[in-house]
């Protein structure tokens, strides 16, 4: 099953500056291979179903050997078995029409 | 790894009820005796990491089954280290200060 | 127009323990005289759209003065034209097909 | 007070084609002279709070006029005392670490 996400990650009990701590979720979405799109408040992932979550998990797993005694993570998924979209079918499906 | 979840489905192109889709999503839970709690805008589950976001999956395959062509997921995610809180801990931690 | 929403606010900045502020922003919806449910992860909150908007834009402010330098909220709104519909009216749809 | 908000849009009961829907609230954006930054799961806008918040206000009304009898939004807010960002202000300070 294939999904598009968007994810954003609030460690908390590390400060004010959070953008280590999301840098490194996006080394770790790299890593796995998976296509993302950075933007101010997340990042746009695609994938198959099992790859993503299993690179979500690894995201809490890193930001709390990093020091954060509290991770949460605010995600939007979404599956569709009519068609298939990417994320960037989605962008050019509201571009085309502005 | 524990996880306190909130998740909210939305599935489209089914009409304006929604209901018998989130009836759907709370059995899952139930059926993977996970720990719920139901509000207006969603459910809070309770377990551990891997078989709540599989019940989570197992969720969108349902929605697709019963006829929903494209289902969408609001997801909170939330793990810490340095202790253990269920959910009616995080509700009785604010209702002691009110 | 009638909005039902959901937030949760996340102070950054403050430590680990959040409930002071949750608890906080609930007086700040109780005082503003609108009704709510609250759970694990925020409140669900109900009334006419100009005054949940005031009662959350006041919950940052209030926030700030508790000393969060930074506040983040994360909402959902529904609006709906078809008919009326209550927090409690949401969950009983939910609850009778179970 | 200043604010970054992310948001997405999702009208129920129009069948599965949102992007007519999500350009009309970029319109209304982009009336409204604020700046946004689109991408595949929602749109970044950055402003004054009341102006901001009378945007997302104005997007429920059109889609509305539009013929969906119900909206939902999911909105992340952020507001900080401690110093001025912007949206772009947000991306680099992650980039600058990858």
């Amino acid at each position: 099953m294939h999904v598009l996400i968007d994810v954003s990650f609030i460690p908390l009990g590390v400060g004010l500056s959070l953008s280590p701590y999301v840098a490194a979720c996006e080394r770790v979405f790299t890593d796995a291979k998976l296509t993302t799109r950075l933007h101010a408040y997340g990042t746009n992932v695609e994938g198959e179903w099992d790859e993503v979550f299993a690179a979500l998990k690894r995201c809490h797993e890193v930001l709390h050997e990093m020091g954060a005694p509290r991770v949460s993570a605010i995600i939007k998924a979404g599956t569709r078995t009519d068609r298939a979209q990417s994320l960037d079918d989605k962008v050019k499906s509201v571009t085309d029409k502005l």
